[in-house]
């Protein structure tokens, strides 16, 4: 498996680095879930890292919730590979002076999202450091390597669920205010599309990855991965009702789009495929030739920033 | 798989905390490795965690060191499983600020302690934090269950390579001294005996486990594990020579035992093993029925304190 061409921005600057200064030692980088053959299917493997303060704050969550988050950020890239039984381990490190509470409630969290999705937790490791950090890595089986490559001219993009949920939920605590219920559950306690995924792959999907950094930001990498041209038409993204109960100044759209780690998927679907009604998924845009994402709103190409953790 | 029966210590403390927690969204925790069937054998999968200033300082230790031995560290639970055929997912963190070389830096070494086993580096997570931290998953293949349970009364106890080396170099460092030459490189280039132990496994092997904690305390966890009582001869310890060469105060065989981080592996022979010269194999002690580990130097119990990150 050659290297996944890879999108613009920071982060991926530094999976750049890494890949050149890995050589032959690495293979396959850049995709949500890592394959492996074994047996007539695939392993799907991924790890995902959260740390206080950058990826949450202890003043929002409970230990519970950020123990689910951060398993649930893992999980999400196993539904974009259309993995399923997944099984988790944890590396948690946590400040010196917290007890084994501290670590039952991190992982009461962890479980619950495993237990959702059918899966259990079969290892982990444990350390002190200066804040909570959980690197939870997921492993799934998955019948055929799907990733952010294989979009081509002519298929029609999707998204399940609703965006910009979390992002409102973000946006009230950044300015000191309690999130509005439905925003706050976006953040706190997203559900990874397992079964979405699945049922995305045995239809068909071409290529798929989870909207962890933006819809905005992440559909420029399923571009460059696949080498094609994607065109977004910001008014028929589903947007989420949190957004509406949270005040949000300015165009919803336009936020939802930039919204970071909604855990939804965005899929190349062929021409002929005409949507479900097993789960919310909505056509939002097209593949053609060429490279990049076009964003429009009424018709005219409008241009947002997409969220970067290293920007 | 039900779960591993625990030692005793602060860690092992959270690890019960966490296993009630979990009930049964977990499953077969407290081993070096988590096995998964798949096919006609066994995956075994760790992961393992090192943090800046917990399990080493900057001032020590090159870039590439620190990746290299956070890399042999979650390998050398893999050579326990006598797994081979390595693959790692590394989720990094590096404080903002520092730029795509340190990533690539770190990377480098993980890369190339894979390299030195066989195996590849396939995915990875990126982010920024207060204090450089890597946790490593490996993935290798296993010919049956090999893990800390097994062990019988008649079994002998086995110690590949030679102890002590690793905790010479810290000694010196807390000291505010340079390490001698052996020392340092037993510390910053674990050599994980992953060759070693799929032969163990095919020669027999009942109990094995890697020597991260000291030999004094991990063989406690194998007694647990294994529900038989271990005696070990402190007068047959093999030795670094680096011990010899850094001037330590006291009785070099205790302070072998204690030491940490030598990513040697402790294993439960049948009776009738003779030994190999295959690799460095040492004799040092048997078991027996009943509970715990026994020390003894000259004949007589001697008491020593096992190394634990939380006490």
């Amino acid at each position: 498996m050659t290297a996944t061409p890879l999108g613009s921005g920071p982060e991926f600057d530094r999976i750049r680095a890494i890949a050149a200064a890995l050589g032959s030692s690495a293979r396959g980088l850049g995709d949500d879930c890592a394959f492996v053959p074994t047996g007539n299917e695939w392993l799907a493997l991924s790890t995902d890292v959260s740390v206080e303060r950058v990826h949450f704050r202890r003043e929002w969550l409970s230990l519970e919730e950020i123990g689910w988050r951060a398993a649930a950020s893992a999980l999400s890239d196993l539904a974009a590979a259309g993995a399923v039984e997944p099984v988790a381990l944890a590396a948690l490190t946590v400040p010196a002076g917290e007890g084994p509470d501290t670590f039952a409630s991190l992982m009461r969290g962890v479980g619950a999202a495993l237990a959702a999705t059918g899966g259990v937790v079969i290892g982990g490791d444990l350390s002190k450091g200066e804040a909570i950090a959980l690197a939870i890595t997921v492993v799934g089986r998955a019948r055929r390597v799907v990733g952010r490559r294989g979009a081509e001219p002519g298929d029609a993009l999707w998204v399940t669920g609703a965006l910009g949920g979390a992002r409102a939920a973000l946006t009230a605590w950044n300015a000191g205010r309690q999130p509005a219920a439905g925003a706050r559950i976006r953040f706190a306690h997203p559900a990874p599309r397992l079964v979405a995924g699945r049922w995305l792959v045995e239809h068909g999907a071409k290529a798929m990855l989870d909207l962890s950094d933006g819809l905005a930001g992440d559909a420029k990498h399923l571009a460059a991965a696949s080498g094609v041209a994607l065109r977004i038409d910001l008014g028929t993204l589903p947007l989420d009702a949190a957004i509406g109960e949270s005040g949000i100044d300015g165009e919803p759209a336009g936020f939802a789009a930039q919204g970071g780690e909604d855990y939804e998927l965005l899929v190349a679907m062929p021409a002929a495929f005409r949507g479900t009604s097993e789960f919310p998924l909505t056509r939002i845009g097209e593949v053609s030739a060429g490279l990049g994402v076009t964003l429009t709103q009424d018709g005219r190409p409008v241009t947002l920033a997409g969220y970067d953790h290293f920007a």
